[in-house]
């Protein structure tokens, strides 16, 4: 059964199975596989699972996988540890994949650098079609990719490129600087991420090159990884636009504490404005005795809008990225952690809210009416806001239909009338 | 220069410099290019200009260029044409191609059928390594990919899979049968286009077989078309989160009229709910002679948040999309844009809100105030929302920090100054 596990599946499936079990029984199953198999399924891990796995691993049987690994997902996995961890590391591995390890850790996180591999075919110009072929039987088994050969000099300068459809249609007496491409599509290996993968999307490629300031070439950026990076801007931004700093991990593995902190530096930036309003409305408001009801009724509704538009933000970006996870967890369990994590965002925004309300209005009363309100408002709207995305699509609709105005929509009614039962049970009656 | 024009650039670079030329331009400048070169460029407009310039074409040489295309890019093309244009058009294709143009447009859109090409490799399993290469050096010409190759029976099962890694590192004289593997990875003809390129994706495929309900295998979806739905499927959710019906085409290119219905539609189902919240206050604002003041905050708030939201969302995913064309529309052409499509919605909104306050109040002062500040505060909140992005962008940070819920507290405050100074121009003074 281990043997079946280990090679039968195809190496994504394993390791979607592996990441459902505790890191030990992983490691247990993951050291009965051979070492070259073992490498391939850790690669298809989610991050923050390797490095759950690495820190119960040795030294020694950790150095001969990390070697193992390919040159791109293994610097993804290095760049994330400690780095004393990854000096005692490095000395057990071999010299030439040492320094390409070191190579690929320089470049900065965002680059093209720090998307590609080292593991390319490369050809001289001067060989035939015939001796090409066998050249490239040798690179085969450790390259990402040999279906985009590109032909370099002895100073790995970027000479042409040839595709191994144009190679195997070539006559095997013809030389290859006669059949390469000279205007090579590259980009330079600080280029930012987004555009390099933008670009292998504009011209269709399985892979594109990426150079130095002197034009040798030093990786690729394949199809997959380019295909990464931008699920991952487009995730970025469809939780920026809802005001959530991006997550590291996917929703579902991100942790009750992070998301709080994800979520609540806009939450309290955002409620930073909504002060600034009710502190304008008390001018047009003048100083009625129940004037503050109305300066804070946009902190309020605007409180509960975004709080609910992150919780739908994430709930829809998340059934995008992975509909059958929630299956896994659980929409039970979803709300349950909304609900944990709305207590401490909806407690943190209304002790502020408390103090502001008292600035600003000089009485106590206030200020417990409008924090009492605003701790169930937001609770209520991350709550319905994380719900109500599962609900649409139990019903076969797009839950991106539940939009952050939509949200707002929602919560400012419900809003209101917290707000003015609450007034009413403090104050025992309400304000003309 | 012509010859170069289509020789020597890239196909997409050229299709590029295309789309910004009048179409009549881009059809002489076609014409000159040799067919199959024409085809191949045409492949890569954007589909509205390809229609635009079939549209201006005879039929003689459409159908010319219509046999030549990819098999996936002329359904998709056929699809958006008049099905009278098509019948006439079908009689000039040859008979081979017009019954796989007929069996590909009978798969619906947001199906694997409508997004898969019928150009991929196939061979029977029976024949040895030598054999292959030499049928596939037949088949290259016109294949989609003969990197992954397919192992199929006379009635066209799919037995097997090889990739040409595989095949090249084989002996001459094995069996296919012997190298192939037998447990394929493949998707079904109806499933949806999104989870098939999610697939693909899973297992870093550059193609994935489609097959019938017969187990028959009848196409391949490629890496560059699966990225293409998830492109369109992100843009899509960003969209629907903003309140905007997805586009057709990109924001650039869409005109002002689609526009205001994409984005009218969602305003006004908003504005219903807003009407309800202020329905909902009157009961706990009571009838003080000013109460409507209040009734209405909420929905003048709305409004512009939900405006602002929308152009904003807008912006910032054709930023991501294509950041580069913002310089060749240039900003100022956005912003007079936003400026008119406002104007339309911002009309609309407010002649409906001037109903809705006239009935809840039963008064025509309030009515006059709501309506026209919800033109101001529309107006306002969606050249803001349209602006800030690219403000944003300017000083190299993300656009995508122009939230949704930030968007809504800047017209928040904006929408409440708006609100009383234009009650105090009517009324000559404030509610106390
Ligand atoms: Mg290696
Ligand atoms: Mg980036
Ligand atoms: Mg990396
Ligand atoms: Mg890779
Ligand atoms: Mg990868
Ligand atoms: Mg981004
Ligand atoms: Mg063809
Ligand atoms: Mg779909
Ligand atoms: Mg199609
Ligand atoms: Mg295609
Ligand atoms: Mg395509
Ligand atoms: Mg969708
Ligand atoms: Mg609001």
């Amino acid at each position: 059964a281990m043997q079946e596990f280990c090679e039968v599946l195809f190496p994504a499936v394993t390791a979607e199975l592996l990441a459902e079990l505790p890191p030990t029984d992983a490691l247990t199953v993951l050291s009965q596989c051979p070492l070259e198999r073992r490498a391939e399924i850790f690669g298809y891990l989610p991050l923050g699972f390797q490095i759950t796995l690495v820190e119960n691993m040795d030294r020694k049987p950790l150095s001969r996988l990390v070697q193992e690994m390919a040159a791109d997902d293994r610097v993804d996995l290095l760049e994330k540890l400690d780095p004393n961890q990854v000096e005692t590391l490095l000395p057990l591995i071999a010299q030439a994949e040492r320094a390409d390890i070191r190579r690929l850790l320089s470049y900065p996180e965002g680059s093209a650098g720090s998307i590609m591999t080292t593991e390319y075919a490369s050809l001289p110009k001067s060989i035939t079609v015939g001796e090409a072929f066998d050249r490239l039987r040798l690179q085969a088994p450790d390259r990402e990719t040999i279906y985009y050969i590109y032909i370099i000099d002895d100073r790995r300068q970027l000479l042409g490129f040839i595709s191994m459809r144009k190679l195997i249609l070539a006559k095997p007496q013809q030389l290859l600087s006669e059949i390469m491409r000279n205007d090579v599509i590259y980009v330079k290996v600080d280029d930012d991420d987004e555009f390099v993968a933008n670009e292998l999307n504009r011209y269709g490629f399985i892979a594109i090159p990426v150079v130095d300031t002197e034009n040798r070439l030093v990786g690729i950026v394949t199809h997959d990884d380019a295909a990464d990076v931008l699920r991952e801007e487009a995730e970025e931004d469809q939780h920026r636009l809802a005001a959530v700093e991006p997550l590291d991990d996917s929703y579902f593995s991100t942790s009750v504490f992070v998301l709080a902190q994800k979520r609540g530096f806009w939450l309290l930036f955002l409620l930073g404005a909504s002060v600034f309003t009710a502190w304008v409305l008390q001018f047009f408001q003048g100083s009625g005795e129940r004037g503050w009801i109305i300066m804070f009724l946009p902190l309020v509704m605007a409180s509960g809008g975004n709080a609910g538009s992150q919780s739908a933000a994430l709930v829809i970006s998340a059934l995008a990225r992975d509909h059958a996870r929630l299956r896994v967890i659980g929409t039970f369990h979803i709300l349950t952690r909304e609900l944990s994590l709305s207590l401490i965002l909806g407690g943190t925004v209304a002790s502020i809210s408390f103090f502001c309300a008292w600035l600003l209005t000089g009485a106590i009363a206030p200020a417990i009416v409008v924090s009492t309100t605003v701790l169930l408002v937001v609770v209520m709207a991350a709550v319905t806001g994380a719900a109500m995305p599962i609900v649409i699509q139990s019903f076969d609709a797009d839950p991106a239909y539940m939009s952050t105005p939509l949200i707002a929509a929602i919560v400012d009614v419900i809003g209101v009338i917290i707000y003015f039962n609450v007034a009413y049970l403090v104050f025992g009656n309400l304000p003309a």
